[in-house]
């Protein structure tokens, strides 16, 4: 008797018996009550036998995350852990710093934990086929996807924004604000990752706007986290070339930067207008609140669990899904 | 072959060999060659027979989380869940609501998951031994303890700051500063957790200093999320009562009680001191920076992961270890 036959037998899903065995408030108690029946009758002991240590062993599902600094994959993580429990599966957590190649590091975890799929959060968007053979198992891209790689679409699955259409509505946010000189904050604008596509936009925006560009306004941090943005707008200041705006590819990065901006003396966004990405808690409550482009969470979070599960478990194939991030205005833009 | 075998023939720790099979960079290059070599010469494939399935899967360590909404977790689950990996153990997380009771989700998932141990973040402080008898693997209660149960010392580990020492440090530092007229935001002062701890600190010091308490300066926002607090705040301005500095429970709700207090013209600190507990990242770069009491994250984080290794591997019984909260002086405080 496993968890599948007790699903079985009252005629719901797995899910539902796993909510009910782990005291999931989300069950109706009809549902319940048939699943907590269903156990008496079947003299059912959760997990019991060898056979379901094994079926519990390889239902796990790695999330090797890259971007530990950032408040944003804080906020994603334990809803998706939570989904992947809620759908039968136990996620297994790996960190890995920003040096380590996340394909490697996840074709290990998979072999020593057999996993039956992974979501890599954070990473770099240009895998090849020979790379992502390692896996061995579904994977899906979460927070990005192969860009700049050459992977056929039906060899990976990915959900994310579109950098590159983020970066360009940022720039345009501001040209609409009358914003002419605008400094860019970003980790690298060869990053592989949402700082080059970001900055891409970025750069087509200005371009179509037919506002140049001036490279003294670009600061790269090398990194995504807060005492690196801090320093390196810091340096910015330091040097002097005028701006009127900055856009910060992360809300973290853009919380940094205000600080730095008003231990100059600058106000925000009475002297330089300042917008994010992410869409953090927190951006709501900052003095001032930041306005940025919200990634959807949520549907992050449900789509790529919901994603992988029907790779894992065989409906339908590899898949790319691309979600809007919507500007959410808060006090951090002026009109010039 | 196990990875214990590994580690004996190598002369290393479990850790160790773990740690050169994840890649994790925090191995010397002495240790790594010895473990690459021995796995190569005993043609060690990790975990690959049903044996180490069984092992696998009884080395999982359950985390319970109860104040999802806190960053201050956020910021604790990602070390923790290494440090777990790191001492060869899977982290599970399981993340609880408000409503549900933490000790009967323990034990649900310690007897579904098979696990080892139990690390529980956030939760209540009044146990009995009734309800702990359930969990029947040892377990560590982290950023709480057992203040208003009954529990004997032998029948608990807990690792946290002191509270109610918290509470009075707090109250005391903006006693220092000249204040009479302290208000309290708290999730409530009966919810026989950190609130109503830090909360008999502060009228502790208070009383001794002999300011009286009044009453309407009591801010009770039945959570500790930032929503909450700041509607909780908005009323407490509303009400109209004078004071001249506010201690929050939390980093987050004394970000979003900054909010509020912005939002009706009063700023910080020239119109309203605000200190809060936890010492979040973010609190250095918000403005104003927070002053607020630093919980020691890496070493809650290292202490509790040690005892609960140190139960399940028997080596020593049950500890409480209190550690210091520091207080990091921001721009939120000033002298009347």
């Amino acid at each position: 008797m496993t968890i599948k036959d007790i699903a079985l037998c009252c005629g719901v899903s797995v899910s539902t018996v796993s909510r009910v065995l782990n005291n999931h408030p989300n069950v109706s108690e009809k549902a319940r009550e048939k699943v907590l029946r269903a156990i008496q009758e079947h003299h059912f002991v959760p997990n019991s036998s060898a056979r379901d240590l094994v079926k519990l062993e390889s239902d796990s599902v790695g999330l090797v995350l890259r971007g530990i600094a950032n408040s944003f994959f804080a906020e994603l993580l334990p809803p998706m852990e939570q989904l992947l429990l809620d759908a039968g599966y136990t996620p297994i957590l790996h960190q890995i710093h920003s040096g380590t190649d996340e394909l490697e590091a996840a074709a290990r975890l998979a072999r020593a934990k057999r996993l039956k799929g992974l979501i890599l959060l954070g990473g770099s968007n240009d895998y090849s086929r020979e790379q992502t053979a390692a896996l061995k198992v579904p994977f899906v891209l979460c927070t990005y996807t192969n860009s700049f790689g050459n992977l056929a679409p039906n060899q990976y699955s990915s959900v994310t924004i579109d950098d590159r259409k983020t970066g360009y509505d940022a720039a345009r946010l501001l040209l609409e604000h009358g914003h002419r000189r605008i400094a860019i904050l970003l980790d690298s604008v060869r990053d592989r990752s949402v700082s080059e596509l970001r900055w891409m936009g970025f750069r087509q925006a200005l371009e179509e706007a037919g506002v140049p560009f001036d490279p003294a306004l670009l600061a790269e941090s090398v990194s995504f986290d807060m005492d690196g943005a801090y320093r390196r707008t810091k340096e910015l200041l330091a040097a002097g070339t005028a701006f009127t705006a900055l856009f910060a590819v992360s809300d973290t990065m853009a919380i940094a930067a205000i600080r730095a901006l008003h231990e100059a003396g600058r106000s925000v966004p009475a002297d330089c207008s300042v917008v994010g990405v992410d869409g953090i808690a927190l951006t709501r409550y900052t003095i001032p609140s930041l306005t940025t482009f919200v990634q959807p969470q949520k549907e992050l979070v449900c789509t790529a669990v919901r994603t992988l599960v029907d790779l894992i478990e065989g409906r339908g194939g590899n898949r790319q899904i691309v979600l809007d991030a919507a500007p959410r205005r808060g006090q951090s833009v002026r009109q010039l």
